[in-house]
């Protein structure tokens, strides 16, 4: 029997959208991109930035297409999991994401916000499996920061002991 | 004296509302509508949806109105409030909501977006009595999901311990 | 050796900024302004209201500049500081920011709203020190409660037991 863990899928994952959340994760502001509470972990608004650059930009509907917002919004979930990663030690220790909050820069007649949004689900789901469940809201805005299609946010919640999973191989 | 439980309260104005609100409460995408942490449950984005209907959509202030936005509002709160005693079989057990945020697809000049909340706020009053207390930001965001008129998502605190309640028979 | 509390800072800001948030924090709808579970306390969005006047309203980019956005979240910021300190009686019992949320009613092409809500941020840090260490989102919405330029809400986590602060004597 062979097992995927989590961590290891976030780096296939990574290696499969041709980008890399190694680095520093660079954000435009005075706060913090991550700040924890007991066992609640905090992660602070992302946007679909991999080193200095934004690499999905525009509103949805008119300037890109719903293809290029589902990626946007896989960036800004791999980035929110990589500062959980680097917090935590190992994704294994995620117990559940409890919300995660999609702004969607759209045109005026756009209504596929949630179809954006579900980009972000499955890689939760693909790679933190059960642990992955997480309630959604999904809006549409009318700009965002650095003219950024989609922006994220997340509250996690940490297993309070670290057990095996082997959700983490599945597969969608 | 008759007292009125808060479970009935909600099924009373269900029925003024002319709604059901008894089968699945479907959602639009690939996430959990309700997630528990603890005695903290977070509840997603709801829409104005019946069945298979989103009943209020358009921008306010140009296609449709404050009181059908007020009434969008409601049944966005009845949906949470169903999630929510699903979860905990009563309402009852419903200690405080911690906090609203709505969302409302607004017209350029629409500024009354707290009055439309107040349809919200009213209905969490009116069922829950004190429980019902809650903070609240309202927003004006340019588009949602499905063409929504309004989104709501709500987090809200459990009881410990079930006690007799009387506040629900609280009318406005 | 002089030490400069956080409340005294707090009121050598409020004086800074020539506005007073001592008297009643009018709130526009039927919500409570903080509501606490346990340690932890959501505050409801605020706009930059100073007594009966919101003082900084229009889109920005268009009807009003950064400068003054930025003034609007500081605004925004004190009163929802206010509204913990009166809670808590002292800010010295805040242990850190969990969360604020930054929604700026802004132009179709405006996109410094992180430069917005850096207003708000650099206020947390000058008044609260470490503790206000926070992780923060920051949209650009259609339109706001009043025609506001800025709303913003807060999640703060409070210290289990007071101890004595010096960090609050910070400035920059």
């Amino acid at each position: 029997m062979t097992m995927t863990t989590r961590d290891q899928t976030f780096q296939d994952t990574a290696q499969a959208l041709g980008y890399s959340f190694d680095g520093e994760l660079k954000i435009g502001g005075h706060y913090s991109p991550l700040v924890r509470d007991g066992h609640t972990l905090y992660i602070s608004g992302q946007i679909p930035r991999v080193q200095n650059e934004v690499v999905v930009t525009g509103r949805v509907g008119t300037d890109t297409d719903l293809q290029q917002a589902q990626l946007a919004a896989q960036i800004c979930t791999m980035r929110a999991l990589a500062l959980v990663q680097r917090e935590l030690g190992t994704l294994d220790k995620v117990r559940t994401v409890l919300r995660i909050t999609v702004y969607v820069q759209c045109a005026e007649n756009f209504t596929q916000h949630s179809e954006v949004a579900d980009g972000a689900s499955h890689l939760l789901s693909r790679i933190l499996g059960d642990a992955g469940t997480h309630t959604r809201t999904s809006v549409g805005v009318y700009q965002l920061p650095k003219n950024a299609s989609v922006e994220l946010d997340m509250v996690v919640s940490e297993c309070p002991e670290l057990v095996a999973h082997s959700d983490s191989s599945t597969h969608f």
